[in-house]
């Protein structure tokens, strides 16, 4: 039997998954990109997600590099605590390693890192893999997918893309590499399916110039640009419309601006010095001759747009006549936070503009007719898709068996699951341990389902105390029990509630003097847990602690 | 000074409002709708909301009339609760009527209240009010809108709207008779705002019988189509594609049950009485003879759909080759559960169809050339745009702009904030004191923001909880204090925070054993708040009993 290939997705897929896989070739492995996740509505308290690498953890001494293919943060959030964690050289562009370079200083270990720089047409070998990266247009300067030569056959990962013909920075996607792979033979692609429910084309990047142009022309108040902290080509962007409109650039947000200021070093962002201002410099401007540019683009609470949509920034202050440009989409689940913002902005007297009111964003992503396009240049044997959730593998699934890939040979699974080939074979393998590590605070996955769960019932309900002191003899009451509530009932206004839930208590503590104090503690979990419900239709957690004296 | 005319939006703008409109002459009111509104993601178990009718109370003498223009959630579900409050007639349409008699049966109030059927054509002397309703098509059928002659004069309100040419009821928008307004002078419009931010017209809710068609023409198991309790003419639809099918038609889902059962006996639902069959009939028939009607698309815990999605629901199990057709749009806010609803389905097999992987579903709202032209008919003296958020209300009242609605004569209002029209002059009343009412439980207005921050606090980072006992005289510790957490840590796995913690518990006790048991619990909290914010940099809510012996 020969060696057995393996494609591993550990953030790639899944219901909320985005973002990591492993390939593995015997004792060779290599990672393509490291990202983080949003947390659900549901996940209370946390930050983000990262993926579950404790299969890689047990073969560190195999894993040969991470690659990683663009500078967002869903490829690139959990570098830093994948780096923390395990010694792997990384692999990637200059500008990508540029923004690492700024996460991996704030993580503080940037200088334990082995970081190289590549450049899309660069073959390197690793192990027994062929490394070819190609070029690919997204929404962010700098992109590569690659192709990965193995003994079992070349396997290309496109890494997020779109077919823009005129991207910002001019950079097109590498039609001729994908066209030469698929000369080659493909065994298997790895293709973005974030829009594969979308219909046609995604329009180019170029169309925001215009829908800039159009707003810069009219603005006579202020205006106010907000995107990602990494959406480098944006910045760019807002940059021509200003010095086009004699407008000068702050830019808000201190992510923004470290990137901001990596990437004009780096040479990604042109324009001149005296363009950019800081922004109580701009305070003092005609509002028609300045441009903000700010982060806070998902509604993120403690973000530049949210606090000044909130009034509660102390540099920018919303006057009637500003415009305020929402340069991105909401990520999928941040609708509601994001339109929130766009409402209070409007509360205080500004004009709002964000797409569909007019094309000031695009996606970054393919849409269908692009990805059919990626399935028949590449002419892949098996098609994996990756990048989004299910629903969209499952569409991206659709489109390839449209464009004639074979039924059998379409892998549409989730994290964890492994696609083996072996001898021109492929199948599903094992499904390897592991699930999401929940990042709260500084805790790295130590929260769970448990503490999730609690979380949940508390802040659905609240929660309802008593103490209870009692004879460790006779079972005899020594105290008198009150029932303390928070998140449960507005406590002044629910008094005669309390005290009937107060007589149902000290009923149940009369009648079980002789029960245990766990069994007591059931029962008087149950008697107030029934007796709310009855009364208000909630179930607040109850804790009953007994002392016995 | 003549009498003035105030309309008074009470759940009709502001950020998250929707739908309940009050107008004034003289001591005469009469309301429009009465609906309710989803929480936002913050306010964290809580149903729903109500409007706040505070000011109405105080004058329910001088209340006329309740109109209610069709019979959607947003526009009827707060009128239960208005009723059992305000003993005030009810003017709606036949089959709007039989929903709300679905409804007040509900809440046992049916047989108390008075209720009167309109149709669409008719006019009805309110005190000094004129009422003539209008046909307007959405997507639930016998939908009106109102004209209202004052004696201060024309008010239009268009209720929720579309310009669907290809209605399923065949109840096109009466257009002569908004031209017949336009002619006559109107003074003021409120139009449909929801889908201000839509360039284009709505496409007609005739569109989805050819997805339809084509759905179930391919499908080759079972077809379950998810959609509201009251959408009425898509169950018309379903049972039409069901019948040139060959499929037999089970509907899932009390309320939809009783929605059906009514309008089939009031003549808004064809069927031949055998398409009709039940649940387990269903499960005896082949799966290409079924079509399952159930409600939950908007990813509702307890809704039939999401119990499907989980593998919960006792009799309808996803078998692959199953199709589940989403047949809605996910209301802002609930994209995500949603979206995890269709992502389980496809975990467990089915092929799930949604807008925009196909047309199975379209607005029941006007779009941006609809909306212009309900302006360019009317014709008002001055705009009032209602329902929808904030940022919509704006979007419409630029469309209104672009028409010729001179800029000073468009009101955009959030709730409680009357326009009051005097001598031929309008202009922004004072505030009306009230907010939002919530729904929790059984429990109706008794959470306040107190509550609500106390979930969010209880939600994000849980809470930790100590219990002191000490010497009345001498504040010397008297048991060995324990810290109980929920929702903070895995308590299992945190021992050693814990430990710490209890350290600096017991040290902060015995430095302040002269302080009061006030003081002492503020020094707790402070020093346990900002110990865990250091190890953990979260911020869970700190309890200290300190009880004296």
């Amino acid at each position: 039997m020969a060696t057995p290939l393996r494609i591993l997705p550990l953030g790639g897929c899944g219901e909320i998954g985005k973002n990591m896989t492993a390939i593995e070739y015997g004792k060779n492995i290599i990672i393509v990109d490291a990202g983080i996740m949003f947390p659900e509505n549901d996940m209370l308290g946390i930050d983000f997600i990262i993926p579950d690498w404790q299969t890689l953890r047990e073969r560190k001494e195999q894993i040969r590099a991470l690659i990683v293919t663009h500078g967002h943060e869903d490829h690139t959030g959990a570098v830093p605590y994948l780096l923390k964690e395990l010694d792997v050289p990384v692999y990637t562009t200059r500008l990508t390693r540029g923004l690492l370079e700024v996460k991996l200083k704030q993580h503080k270990i940037l200088d334990k890192v082995d970081l190289n720089t590549i450049t899309a047409g660069d073959e390197i070998n690793i192990g027994p893999f062929k490394l070819e990266f190609f070029r690919v247009a997204h929404s962010i300067p700098d992109c590569v997918g690659l192709g990965i030569s193995t003994p079992a056959g070349l396997v290309v990962h496109t890494g997020d893309f779109k077919f823009d013909h005129t991207p910002v920075d001019g950079q097109t996607t590498d039609f001729a590499k994908l066209a030469e792979f698929g000369g080659r033979g493909v065994l298997a692609l790895l293709s973005d399916s974030t829009n594969a429910d979308r219909p046609g084309t995604t329009p180019s990047e170029r169309v925001i110039d215009d829908a800039f142009d159009r707003v810069f022309r009219a603005a006579k108040g202020r205006i106010i640009v907000a995107t990602f902290a990494s959406l480098i080509s944006r910045i760019q962007q807002v940059a021509n419309a200003a010095m086009r409109y004699n407008r000068r650039l702050a830019i808000a947000g201190t992510s923004m601006l470290e990137n901001t200021r990596m990437a004009r070093k780096l040479g990604y962002l042109n324009f001149p010095d005296d363009l950019l201002i800081k922004l109580d410099e701009a305070n003092r401007l005609p509002p028609r001759n300045i441009v903000i540019m700010a982060t806070g683009t998902q509604g993120e609470p403690s973000s530049v747009l949210a606090r000044v949509s909130k009034g509660q920034h102390n540099q920018i202050r919303i006057n009637r006549g500003d415009t305020v440009i929402m340069s991105s989409h909401p990520i999928p689940g941040n609708e509601e936070m994001v339109h929130r913002t766009i409402n209070r902005l409007y509360q205080r007297g500004a004009e709002v503009l964000y797409d569909p009111i007019d094309t000031v964003h695009v996606s970054g992503h393919a849409s269908q007719e692009e990805q059919k396009l990626m399935l028949n240049l590449v002419k892949p044997q098996y098609f994996m898709p990756v990048h989004g959730e299910l629903r969209h593998l499952h569409a991206h699934a659709r489109l390839a068996r449209e464009v004639g890939v074979e039924s059998q040979n379409i892998f549409v699974v989730e994290n964890g699951y492994p696609i083996e080939f072996n001898d021109g074979e492929a199948r599903i393998g094992e499904r390897v341990p592991g699930g999401y590590v929940y990042i709260d605070g500084s805790g790295v996955g130590d929260i769970g389902p448990t503490v999730l769960r609690e979380r949940d019932q508390l802040g659905r309900d609240g929660f309802v105390m008593t103490i209870i002191h009692r004879d460790a003899d006779t079972g005899e009451l020594l105290n008198t029990p009150e029932l303390i509530t928070r998140g449960f009932v507005y406590q002044k206004e629910a008094e005669e509630l309390l005290i009937e839930a107060t007589n149902a208590l000290l009923q149940t503590i009369d009648s079980n003097q002789q029960a245990g104090a766990n069994t007591l503690e059931d029962k008087i979990k149950k008697v107030l847990g029934d007796y709310f419900y009855k009364e208000t239709k909630r179930r607040p957690m109850i804790l009953a602690t007994i002392r016995e004296l």
